[in-house]
């Protein structure tokens, strides 16, 4: 018999780990855990006929049909293109179809922009917590980190700067979800927005602005976009050092797999070398569905989306203040899908999951998978766009008593 | 107004550039061009109304449109790896589902293997020509390269280890387009199998079998598997350095991104990791049709394919006997999509190409794109799946005549 292969994996693969979310949606699949886990959209809220009419329609042309069942060009559909330019244009972001790309959700475009522009030793700057898919996907770019503070950090440009040198490379870029963010709920205000884009700017490096969330704002005033507001200080998008990234995930399906990126064209293209160098293209038979939602059923969407996840946040609000014990604090979210809870320092929010599990069956994400330096111990991640208001009542009563109420 | 921003890119990027092909592809897209140029499946072939009836079947069921909408696992569509168990199984290689990773086309498949196998320096092995979308596949994990010699050639495992030494690395693995390979048409013979899966064993390196053609064989006696063959000398799938891309484009529709890789379960379970990271997962509803196709239809839609392309590649032989001048040569391939021909040594096919299109109406792809080292000048692909027996007929006549015939 030959010998056997015994792999030899590249040195980026020791920075990649299994996310403990993606493995814990597996195991909290149990019909009897009530689970605010996932960052998963309430599937009821699909327009499940209106895609599937789209197919249909689609499908039946001869000529259409052809285009979406073939290769397609790696910028992504043109209609599609169109309507994101409309859409940045309304919300303050000027451009044309060469600022836009569409990617296979935001997690593609998120780990593009990490094959883009982190060498080796650089030292990217995320907030602490941030979305763990950001961290997963910079991953096989292997970068350091440092924490981008926005409650009246004393941390100077300079600071990051010789932080990053001392690591051995430059700041490649800040990360910032600013909208609702994953996993906090909390929204940057218009002058934390202004501060971050002076120290990008003192830095001189580019900011990925993630905003998947933007559009489910259940009340308050919307804060505009830090690409709109560095677009118009510094005269366009060409010049912008702000890269969008955007998802109809959240407001449609996460399942036809559609995001977008909007940045200056040069940005663009090179991304769109990676996108081909990656797969070539995404579905066009999808991106040709996502452009027909989006031209008929965006606003009505978007509306019925927020009335829905209005209703859950409040009763998870409600509940969370009836129930909780005094030491226990947690963020009131204006929009998007997830509250984040501080417990006492000494708490360990991994142990608690495995009893919650275990004795109430009930699952949450704890807190230290959000920190890149696995911090946070005693924080957890609370989704409340998935389980029912039953379930919301239920769940954080009974975990309440799990904490001690 | 504030300064504007100016990109500094990753080291990476220098190694990344447009694909001439879909550069090409743009251009030639003029109506009045005859193109022997793209990969490209002939449209007409697509099974567009069983794939309407499978949009429609999933969207018009509850629970399936709510698994085929929703965020999914990372490895892909039970039923779909289920199938595929099944045909490696029929084809030689008994597997699991544990050793199969849906991919979106087996052009991801490949940037995933890059980013799995490929350190800095390492020295990766492709035959000249080889697929040119595999070198931007590996390009972002940055290889160097040495030539796979299938002609008697008196290359050792340690010349080329040796060789890879003194580029500062190891050799990550071997990769090849055994059956009906793009760009040449050619397949490996059983004896040409044999010693490359010595070769690997000897350097003690993976090998990458990418196998997107080999359904589709006009004539002739299929050749096993290098997967199939290693299965077998070294007990199992688990102990196997091959590591299989196989794909539905060329056999249903490129149009639905679906493809996957066959290998060892802690291959597929790492790949699956840097999947997750990637784009989280294939789109659950594309997977799913390709499920229903794949139960249903497979060996009636090989059939139907095999006879339509089996009258092209006769037509497309035919007419560069009758018309082509002596000096040339080309491949005659038993499968596949594609000639490679050969012109005389000092002919220069990129000059060639710009007055096809201009002074005849012709398009095909400059060989040199195909090398690594950009050699090859005198060499070009030609692509008979996509234009008509008509077009090909006139299209070759013109080239001939062009060429001095």
């Amino acid at each position: 018999m030959q010998q056997q292969w015994q792999p030899e994996y590249a040195d980026r693969m020791q920075g990649m780990q299994a996310s403990e979310i993606r493995e814990l949606l597996k195991v909290i699949a149990r019909p009897d855990v009530i689970s605010f886990a996932g960052g998963i959209p309430d599937p009821d809220l699909f327009p499940r006929s209106e895609i599937a009419e789209a197919y249909a329609q689609i499908l039946k042309d001869k000529d259409a049909s052809a285009r979406a069942l073939q290769y397609s060009v790696s910028e992504g559909d043109p209609d599609l293109r169109d309507w994101i330019v409309g859409h940045m244009a309304m919300r303050g972001v000027p451009c044309i179809p060469d600022n836009i790309l569409i990617t296979s959700g935001s997690q593609q475009a998120l780990e593009f922009i990490g094959k883009l522009l982190i060498s080796k030793d650089d030292t990217a700057l995320v907030a602490a917590p941030t979305y763990l898919g950001a961290l997963r996907a910079f991953a096989p770019s292997q970068p350091n980190y440092d924490t981008l503070g926005f409650h009246q950090s004393n941390r100077s440009a300079a600071s990051y700067t010789e932080a990053a040198h001392a690591n051995g490379g430059r700041v490649p870029f800040a990360y910032v979800v600013p909208d609702f963010a994953n996993p906090t709920g909390e929204t940057l205000t218009l002058e934390q927005r202004h501060d971050l884009l002076t120290l990008v700017r003192d830095i001189d490096c580019p900011i990925i602005e993630d905003s998947p969330y933007a559009a489910l704002r259940f009340d308050g005033a919307p804060v505009r976009s830090l690409q709109a507001l560095d677009v118009e200080a510094c005269g366009g998008i060409d010049a912008s050092r702000v890269i969008y990234c955007g998802s109809f995930s959240k407001v449609f399906t996460p399942g036809l797999r559609v995001g977008w990126v909007c940045a200056k064209a040069d940005v663009i293209s090179r991304l769109t070398l990676i996108k081909q160098a990656s797969d070539l293209n995404s579905p066009a038979i999808n991106q040709m569905v996502m452009a027909e939602l989006a031209k008929t059923l965006y606003d009505q969407q978007v509306a019925k989306t927020i009335a829905a996840y209005r209703i859950k946040r409040d009763a998870m609000l409600a509940a969370l203040e009836a129930h909780m014990p005094d030491s226990i604090e947690w963020t009131r979210p204006e929009g998007g899908m997830f509250i984040w809870m501080t417990l006492p320092e000494g708490a360990d929010t991994a142990q608690l999951l495995e009893r919650a599990v275990n004795e109430i069956g009930v699952a949450f994400v704890p807190g230290h998978a959000f920190f890149a330096d696995k911090s946070g111990r005693n924080t957890l991640r609370l989704n409340y766009s998935l389980p029912s208001v039953a379930q919301i009542e239920t769940g954080i009563a009974k975990l309440a008593r799990l904490l001690g109420a």
